[in-house]
Formats: C-alpha cells, sequence, structure tokens
C-alpha cells in the first residue's frame, strides 16, 4: 500500500488489532505542503483536561467553536454534540445549526443589520441568545423581538478587565438596558464577560486573579439586575487561561473556552499548556537554504502560519512558529524566524547556542502555531492524524466566511 | 427596487445611459459585515498606470496573480487573459491554467515532491515555468524532465537584496546550475531576481535604487551564463516599488509586480501610492462604543483585516487600518487600533488633535487595509462595484489553498 493509498483511504478504516501504529511520517508522506495538521489524541486529551477541572465545580461548559470551525470538532468537543456552544460569527451559527447544534451563544455584540439572520435561525429550531451593551442595541433586539413576536435572549456585556466591549457592573445605564429589554418584549436571559487580558499575563495565580475579575464583576451585575427585580439565569464567563486556573466560581453557571481544544505557543508561553499539547501544526517543505545566514527556508509562509505574532512580546519569541520534526518533536531553537507570502525563513533563535540542523531540501517538518485560530483559518479543512493510530489521514472540512 | 434586489441582480446590467450613478452607500446598503469591497474603477487606474509606465522599456509585464487570486481580476490584469502572468502556489496555477492562462512561471523555489504537479499542467498545454536556487532541486527537475520527456522550463533565482533566496550572481554555483539543467534535459530559461527589501524603504529615488539592483544582479547573471555558452532568454525582475521606480531597464525582458492592482497602506506609506488609489476596503458595522477610552467598536477585527502590521515601522503606523466613510473618504485620523478576531476598536491615532466622530451603533465604514494580499486572503469573494456606476454589485469568487 502506498503512501497515497493510505491517504485516499480516508476516514473509517480502523487499525488492525495487533499492528503497531504507524509513524507520523509514513501517514503524512503523501499530503501537499503546506498542509494544517491536527493531532487527534492531543486534541480529545485537551477536551478532557478541562471537563474535568470544570466538572467538580458544577457549571456548564459552553466550548467556543471559533477555533476549529469544523463540524467535526465541534461533535468531539461539544458534550453530546448538540450544544451548549458559543460563536463569533452568524455563519458559525448557521453551519453548526444546521449540524444539530440547539443552543448558541452568538458573543460578539449584536448589529442592528444582523437581526433578520438571528430570528431565521431561532425560527429553525436554534435557541441562539446574542449580546449587546447598549441602549440603542436593546431597542432594536426588542424591536425585533416584538415585530417577530419571538422573546430573543440576550445577555448584556459586562467589562471584567478593560478589554473591548461591555459595561461596568456598577454603571447605571446596566439596570436601564436590563428593563428595556425585559420590558421590551427580548428575554434578559443573563450577563456575560471575557478577560481578555489574561492571555497578557502569565503563570497560574495571575490567571486565577483574572478568573476573579471575570467572577466578581459578572455577579456584580447579576446581582445588581436581580436586586432591580430582572430576571439573570445565566452568568457567563471565561477564557482559556481563566477557565483553567479559576479557584472560586461561586455564582457563576457557565464557562466558556475557546484556543484549548488545539492550543497554541501563545497559550505555552504564558504556562496553560506546554508544547506538547498542542494539537494543530503546519506540515511544510524544506525548498532552499542560504548557509551563510543561517537561513533554510520552507514552502509556509505567513498565507499558511498567519501573520499572528502572539508570542513577539512573550519571555521567548517564537517568530512566526517553532519547528518540529515530522513526528511532532521539537528541534531545538529552530523558529520561523521570518515569513513571505509562500516563504518562511526558518532559523536558530537569537542567542541560541545549538547547532542550525542539516534538513537538505525535500525535507518534511511541522511548525507550531503562534495563534490557533488565525492559522486554523488559512486553510479549508484538516488532515487529521488519527487517535487510534489509524493509518488513513481523516479529512475534516473547515468553513470560514460571516 | 430595494437594495436587496439590486445586489440580486449581480453582474451584467448596465446602468441605463443618462441616469446618475448612485453611490455607494446605496449600492452597498444590502450586504452583510464584513464584507470585502473591490472599487474596480480604482483598480483599473492601477492597471492602466504600469501598463503605461512600462510600455516604453519595451519589457513584457509578468503581474503576479497571487493577490487577487480570482479569475475575473486576472482577466482584466492579463494584456489578452492568457498571460503572461506569475503565480506563488501551484493551485493558482492550476485555476488559471483553467481559465485559459497559458504562460506561468511559478515564482517560488520548487519542491522535488511538486514535480509530478509541474508536469500534469505542463502535459495540458500550459507553458508553466519554475525557479531554484540548488543543485538538488536542479538535478530533481532534470530527472522530472528527462522521465517525463518534457523539458520543464527553469528560472535560475538570483539574490539581489539579501531579502530571501536565491544565489549572487558572482556564486561559481550558478554555471554549475546551468550546465546541470542544460545538459540534464531541463530547458535553461533564464534569471529571475525580486527586491523585497524595495517594501522597507520610501520614496521614488530609494525605489529606483532598489531597481538598479534588480537590474544589475540579473543581468550580471545571465551574461555569466552567456559568457559559459549557456542560453539565458530570460531576465526577469520586479516589485511593485521598482517596477513602478525604475530608469534603466536595459538587458531585462519582463517584470513582475502583483500588489499594485489593489495597492494598500503600505505601498502609500512608501509613496508608490496616495490612499486614494487603494481598490480594496472591508465593509464594517459600528457595534458599540467606549466612549471614556475614545474607542468605536466595529465588527471587523483581524480575521477580517488579517494580522498583518506592516505600517507598525512605517512613519504613520495605520494600526490594522483606516477609516474611511461607506463613500470611501478617509476620516481624519481615525484608525483600527486593535482588533480582536472578530472586534476592530477603531480610536483616533496617537497624537491627534482631530475629535472622535460621532458614529452610531449601526454606522457603516469602509476600512483600507495594511496589506492587499493578506487581507484579500481573509475572504473568499469580492463585492465589486462596478466602474461604469451600475447599480448591482458584481460578486468575483476568489479561491485560497495550495
Amino acid at each position: 500500500m502506498t503512501d497515497a493509498d493510505r491517504f485516499a483511504g480516508g476516514a473509517g478504516r480502523s487499525r488492525p488489532p495487533g499492528l503497531p501504529a504507524l509513524l507520523s511520517s509514513d501517514r503524512l508522506g503523501a499530503l501537499p505542503t503546506p498542509s494544517l495538521i491536527l493531532d487527534e489524541a492531543r486534541m480529545l486529551r485537551n477536551i478532557d483536561r478541562l471537563r474535568a477541572r470544570l466538572a467538580p465545580h458544577g457549571v456548564v461548559l459552553r466550548p467556543h467553536l471559533k477555533t476549529a470551525k469544523s463540524v467535526e470538532v465541534a461533535r468531539r468537543v461539544l458534550a453530546d454534540g448538540t450544544g451548549p456552544a458559543t460563536v463569533s460569527t452568524l455563519k458559525e451559527a448557521e453551519v453548526f445549526a444546521a449540524a444539530g447544534v440547539r443552543d448558541i451563544l452568538y458573543a460578539v455584540g449584536i448589529a442592528p443589520q444582523k437581526l433578520d439572520r438571528v430570528l431565521a435561525l431561532r425560527a429553525a429550531g436554534c435557541d441562539l441568545s446574542v449580546i449587546l451593551d447598549s441602549r440603542e442595541q436593546a431597542e432594536a433586539v426588542a424591536a425585533a423581538a416584538r415585530r417577530a413576536d419571538d422573546p430573543i435572549p440576550v445577555l448584556i456585556e459586562i467589562d471584567s478587565d478593560g478589554h473591548r466591549g461591555g459595561l461596568r457592573p456598577e454603571d447605571p445605564a446596566l439596570i436601564g438596558i436590563g428593563r428595556l429589554l425585559y420590558a421590551g418584549g427580548a428575554a434578559l436571559r443573563g450577563v456575560v464577560t471575557h478577560a481578555g487580558e489574561s492571555y497578557g499575563v502569565a503563570g497560574e495565580a495571575a490567571h486565577a486573579a483574572f478568573a476573579e475579575r471575570e467572577r466578581a464583576a459578572a455577579v456584580a451585575a447579576a446581582e445588581a439586575l436581580r436586586a432591580a427585580g430582572l430576571p439573570c439565569p445565566v452568568v457567563s464567563v471565561g477564557s482559556t487561561p481563566t477557565a483553567h486556573a479559576a479557584r472560586d466560581l461561586t455564582g457563576v453557571t457557565e464557562v466558556r473556552a475557546g484556543v484549548y481544544v488545539f492550543f497554541d505557543l501563545v497559550m505555552a508561553g504564558i504556562g496553560v499548556c506546554s508544547t506538547d499539547d498542542i494539537a494543530l501544526s503546519v506540515l511544510a517543505t524544506v525548498i532552499g537554504h542560504q548557509r551563510e545566514r543561517g537561513w533554510i527556508l520552507v514552502d509556509a509562509g505567513w498565507m499558511a502560519l498567519s501573520r499572528d505574532r502572539g508570542t513577539a512580546n512573550q519571555a521567548v519569541d517564537q517568530g512566526y512558529g517553532l519547528a518540529c520534526d515530522v513526528e511532532g518533536r521539537v528541534i531545538g531553537d529552530l523558529i520561523l524566524a521570518a515569513a513571505n507570502q509562500e516563504h518562511g525563513i526558518l532559523a536558530l533563535r537569537p542567542g541560541s547556542t545549538g547547532l542550525l540542523p542539516d534538513l537538505p531540501v525535500g525535507t518534511r517538518l511541522r511548525i507550531l502555531p503562534n495563534h490557533a485560530c488565525a492559522t486554523a483559518a488559512q486553510f479549508d479543512g484538516y488532515a487529521v492524524l488519527r487517535a487510534d493510530g489509524a493509518a488513513p489521514l481523516a479529512q475534516w472540512s473547515r468553513f470560514g466566511g460571516w
């Protein structure tokens, strides 16, 4: 059986019992480069880790599907495949609803022009909720809810760290917006916050402090709404760093996280995972050398890795990605130091005392990404190293757009 | 006729004579956000400008199609729609060959594993040429050429500015590789260079200096090959900055350029165009405010604009993009100062003495991108404001992948 046969075999065939799993180098041999590789065993381990961590807290986990944008991944991330889930675009909501997800939070402030699509999804049986932080939005949602005779569920966005949108919990506008929704025909479902600033600090203690800021802000807002006689059944918090570090979730009903499913170098750099947990990599081929400059050129540039430089301000700058051999083992200090559209330049990290490895033209490598959401978005599918070690790679499609 | 009707009308219908062109705000009204807007009139002006500039030099223009990745754009960029053209991936070569382009240069160093696809395209009637800069690659290409009995045309990559790959023209390996190809069964078509460093300097004089470095290096390499008794019919140079500034092209046979078709803020920042020449923008909607911080939130983050921060080191840092009103007129110093996946934060450029404009929730804006290649790659199509001012937008698809 050739590599091409193995690949063409697609998903479904399992490894015969008793046979050893093939090496990744054999399983990836027939893929064109660059390709996006997903290590399913690592992904399943990451999924299990957060489930196990949150179980004792008695909260609902509402995974964010914006990283993977894949129905196959969603089936493995969601508890029973139907939700609850979080999305960042209405396109995601539409694709996942069509695939059977029934409880979706669209977690970007609603624009009035998007309410027709929200209503259509709800009319088709998906419990889609929206978020907002202004009277203008609340009036538009309430008007749409009355027009359609559908009490669109709304969570008010709370600002817990100054990162982007949301009301501070003590802002009197909170109660005004809550009343406007409640009286206006929408359903006031709760409050939602996200400590995006937690990505900028390292270590579990620092993430736990941001988790407490999320909890404190969301619970304070919920209590203010309830004190005003308004309903607030849902108190939703989360980010990948805070979800893995939160010590006390009293008053919280659900936790959101997204990138934990794949992890990436940014998350490794702040201590949420190790590089061995990163499930996503870009398969690349060596296409040249500039030996006197210490450069190895590969056919994966920023079109494959994305322009994300999320580790630039971390303790260890990984350039555009960290090189591994084709089995997924990190190669010393070899990073994608520079990237043009379809060219990547591998070089030793500045200050490294290592030796540049000898990688002839045609050598295949795997490059770990800074930011899984951004790198995955450059591809329309995953070549999946199956967790059971089966020889054929699975091909899982992913989608983009809005 | 509603906006939706106009949009659904698609391409083909022209504006009745005598009627004024509709405002962009009317023509863009029904689009979802974010959407990628292409101003065809600006694009045609950019295409004409470079054609007119190069005509007196008597060189062939071989446009790079990696920016647009669109058959509709290629038809307008290529002289007669069949070539010559440059591409950055074999996927581009395959799509454009299927659309009738017959002369294509694949301008990324060839990996041996890709030669089967090269041969298949050539067997289907496309004159596809490849580039390389090592004996290992030359041996692989010659072997493939002999195996298929097809003299694959090769250009040897020359390094004119230390930017990435290529041989210095005085490198003795140049002649060795030339002989290996010539004797080995491939066709030695010529030399190719690209002064990528020209993007890092501003002003026509600086670009003209890089154009002369391209010319001098490529012509020297061609003369070295010819002096060794080897053929070198093609001497190919170019980048958007150097193509617009070259003063002397003696000895050069063809010029390549790509991003000039759309232009972008990086090109405006180094003086190759003005912001009024930029044909590409991202339509976005205001979704919120943090007034005390001077922030306006929009529904276009880095997933729409890309993570490209190409203006970060220029004299004027444009953040993730420069805001225009929906007609395409720049709004003072308003830039996309920060970007999350689906959130953009508009703010005044640091140091601006302007006033933050009052843009209520629901307001539509257009954001000019730093880097057209990177931003266009985030979308699967262009909503085209037709040059003839016709009301219906055209929808031109684009592709990604490898």
